[in-house]
């Protein structure tokens, strides 16, 4: 199944992705896809959806796949190829910095770049969305935590991120980062580690990956977080983007309003922003 | 005023300090000091603590201040003696790093280690509470945007906080970070560049520092904060800490279960926690 967030006439709601329809959730008694899930909505989802109301994929407004997380766990340098691209060592343990839940972006809404910078890049990466509450899981068990997955474009202000050596200020800039279309749950997500993974600016290959390259897998980046935080329903863990990245060209190549960026994982869809002037 | 958030009777309220009292302001409309510091509450409490129920402040449990912030921003290295402490150069920007909600703790109650290590260190800081949404705010007008202040002991578990190099795992464990004992309202909280703040361990003095020595102080952090991000209602500053550390210390001084730990600042109160072992 797919599940995607989205307003329709002003109001925000959540719903079932099928063909070109969204079967609105918003009637079961939840009022977020988070909350859904919190709720065990998922095994519940194709006969809630049989009172729910269809609406064209063309008339709602996409919102970030979980808009309101309480957590957003990103993973830095978490590909080989972009271990090698950075210059960096082989970490010994996954290296986590957060988003806030305004920073996103829903598909087919802009990726905004700020007034403070035109260093905007863009990290196509794989979301996770944790489905049930974790703490002390272990990697065996992992998977089993996860409600499903998302293409995830972790839009990084790059001046402001190396401000200092906290990554926080250049993750952090309001709809920077592309989360979306939906939420593909792990029976039609497919292999996990054998994913690829694109990212396009204006219909150019600039990142491609295959998740057999990510040096912390899934279930591993579950057993390290659980064990210093509690994880809930809603919560995300974004695993790390792969070579290609912007800043690392010579020269940089930036994002800048009018472009388009997208990130197309298998199994998962293709996540689309156009790139907009902050107002 | 001085506001603070706490349980008492199993149900969580916020109120006004007085003495040894606790005016319960849970009946104003607000469920939460963040959604009453929203509302305005803060110029209308006086008022509004006429209808209040009057607890004992013995009665109550606290709460951590804001126990539900949306953004809690940490700065990381921010008082010039710490700079020399850790042997690093000044920074050029505030060193920014998060904490989730639910790393916090309330006052008097305990600081948790977790199983995960030993290495469980104090941070006596300052906090600053937001009172309204502030983007783009120069520091010139930035202490318009704030409801108070308070104690902070930003607890840090040191070898996860040192895994890479950003800092979140060490900083996000569980009930790590204590916060309270209550907001102090800036008409109360006395000259923001002369508060003295005081670290004890077991009674011990283990960190010193007067807020003068802040390399970037509080005006310069929000402006610099709201550049990147948009603060609102109950959003938290901890504007870094001072030198003293017990990783620094040789040897080491780590906090353990049965410890207890105190920050004081002078005009805001003294936060005290006990330290106990995860369950």
């Amino acid at each position: 199944m797919k599940f995607a967030s989205f307003r329709h006439q002003g109001k925000d709601s959540f719903g079932l992705v099928t063909g070109e329809q969204v079967i609105d959730l918003g009637h079961a008694g939840a009022g977020s896809l988070k909350q859904y899930l919190a709720r065990g909505g998922a095994a519940r989802a194709q006969q809630d959806a049989e009172q729910g109301r269809a609406l064209a994929i063309a008339e709602v407004q996409f919102l970030p796949v979980i808009p309101d997380p309480e957590k957003i766990l990103c993973v830095g340098i978490n590909y080989l190829s972009h271990v090698k691209e950075t210059g960096r060592e082989l970490p010994k343990h996954p290296m986590i910095f957060a988003r806030f839940a305004d920073s996103q972006t829903g598909h087919l809404q802009p990726i905004i770049r700020p007034h403070a910078s035109e260093k905007l890049d863009f990290e196509g990466e794989l979301a996770v969305v944790i489905g049930r509450k974790a703490r002390h899981v272990k990697a065996a068990e992992a998977l089993d935590y996860v409600a499903g997955y998302a293409c995830y474009n972790d839009g990084s202000v790059r001046d402001w991120q190396k401000h200092t050596i906290q990554f926080i200020p250049g993750k952090n800039f309001p709809q920077t980062g592309g989360f979306g279309p939906w939420l593909v749950t792990p029976d039609e997500a497919g292999d996990l580690s054998q994913l690829s993974l694109v990212t396009r600016l204006n219909g150019t290959v600039v990142q491609e990956a295959r998740t057999d390259d990510l040096i912390f897998p899934i279930p591993a980046l579950i057993e390290y977080c659980s064990t210093f935080t509690e994880l809930n329903p809603g919560d995300v863990i974004i695993t790390g983007t792969t070579g290609g990245v912007g800043a690392f060209r010579e020269p940089p190549l930036w994002m800048k309003p009018g472009d388009v960026v997208e990130v197309e994982i298998s199994g998962l869809g293709k996540l689309v922003n156009p790139v907009a002037q902050e107002a």
